[in-house]
């Protein structure tokens, strides 16, 4: 009964023979174990944060629900393995666009091992992480003009610029052809906006971060998602926008110290999405100029 | 009339023949230009500060004013040298306590030299840089028991963990001797807390750096003072408690990207500063709480 996922925009992806997460289409999502111990490590992570009860109720509601581990046939049909068992949080999404953004901009931490210290700060540097504090991971977007997804895997996003990440920001709610360059972003009002939108999250998740000691996040990343069948049916007025913290291979205790570097970047990152936000509000507002008195714009 | 300024604690000092700021003590500082090109750059920053419209008057307060430049006899005997002229921002002090803190976990930055990238990388990591996202840069404490300074340099604090950098903290608004391992920071409240105060100074710099775009703060401190005379008196009640940023060489234009390295790095700062003055809170709590019902403790 299990198959892969439908939505999935990132990380390890079951194709060509490789190991990737399942999903039962009821609601559940399997996450195999990774290797070298990071498997173990998220489900520590896992099974730390869902009996930790300085973690406040309202920020409970941005990490997938953890229901233990579980060994299942790999995806790769490689044998048995453990599965950390979270819910499918785009399950009751029709169309969704989603996206995912890794936060901070350092991979690396205190620890590591000099190969993977290397590693990951040739990556930071090589994308926009160390500029902008994100990078793109991924994302799967509904062309509103062809009626179907476009999907854009780390390879093409791991050599996005400062400009590219901007774009990409953009067209993830814009309705006119992600061919185009110029994307309209007539959803980011109802997406990004309003009191139930993504910047509200975001800012949510910004004010724990501000005070939060228990946990680093390092290599962790925003997903965020929408409904686009609300949004084309007329009178829809629900984008159903979420925002999800994912993938903790790396989480380290925060030992009284905040997650600077992961604050750092997620303001980066709501900066980017309130100028997307804010740039509709004054496309309006000369808009509404112009019908009043067209000779000052 | 131009002599070494008595109340530094951090940075170029002119000693032993080095070169270093002076000051007439009539309230002027002056900054020699430094080598490879980082004076230009600085008051090229000043330059560009003090005109920008786009920066509010309530931030304007937290720069030194900045008055140009002046040629003058280097202070160490080299010769004629271009100076930075700035407000001597603690000549109306008579027994001010400051402290310098580097902010930011990063101090490198896109498009400098292999070398001096390494270089940065290498303090960052040996320091609190990376781990705290913040690194005491040198410190001057007025010892109310001793009656005279402590002074720690750049050489001392290099060395500190997470815990000596706390203690540091703590030290800066104790009453007792910082021999002592127990700061009893009786000056916190005065000092840290209140309208006036270190932190509502700091949270009204975060919340220009949430949104500002203009400027990139790579290496530039926050240099936090406040005068222990009002202190030593009775009846004084106003520590005169400032936050100025200093250190400009390595100011970069923000191309509408926020300075996510600063701005992460101030917010563990002001962590460790509320934790402070929040322990404070709980002392005095206890303490009362001993008063009406010693059983209960």
């Amino acid at each position: 009964m299990l198959k892969d996922p439908e939505h999935q925009v990132a990380g390890h992806m079951a194709k060509d023979g490789r190991l990737g997460p399942l999903v039962d289409g009821e609601g559940q999502f399997f996450k195999p174990f990774q290797s070298n111990g990071r498997g173990e490590s998220e489900d520590k992570f896992y099974k730390s944060f869902s009996s930790n009860k300085n973690v406040p109720d309202h920020i409970r509601r941005y990490f997938p629900v953890y229901h233990g581990t579980q060994v299942l046939e790999a995806s790769n049909g490689s044998g048995k393995l453990p599965h950390i068992v979270l819910d499918d949080v785009v399950s009751s999404y029709s169309t969704p666009s989603g996206m995912d953004v890794k936060i901070g901009a350092r991979t690396w931490y205190p620890g590591v091992s000099e190969q993977y210290f290397k590693q990951c700060l040739k990556n930071d540097r090589e994308t926009t992480s160390v500029s902008l504090g994100f990078r793109h991971a991924g994302f799967k977007i509904f062309d509103h003009q062809e009626s179907r997804f476009w999907i854009v895997e780390y390879k093409v996003v791991h050599r996005y610029k400062v400009d590219d990440a901007r774009l990409a920001l953009r067209k993830f709610v814009s309705s006119n052809s992600l061919a185009d360059s110029l994307p309209n972003c007539a959803f980011a009002s109802e997406v990004f906006g309003g009191s139930k939108g993504i910047l509200a999250q975001l800012l949510e998740l910004k004010a724990w971060f501000e005070t939060q000691t228990l946990y680093h996040f390092n290599s962790c990343s925003v997903f965020m998602f929408y409904e686009n069948e609300t949004v084309l049916m007329k009178g829809g007025d629900d984008a159903r926008a979420q925002v999800k913290l994912v993938d903790f291979t790396h989480v380290l205790d925060g030992n009284g110290v905040i997650d600077h570097n992961f604050l750092g970047g997620l303001c980066s990152f709501i900066k980017f999405i309130q100028d997307i936000h804010e740039s509709l509000d004054k496309l309006y507002f000369v808009g509404h100029l112009t019908c009043v008195s067209p000779s000052i714009v």
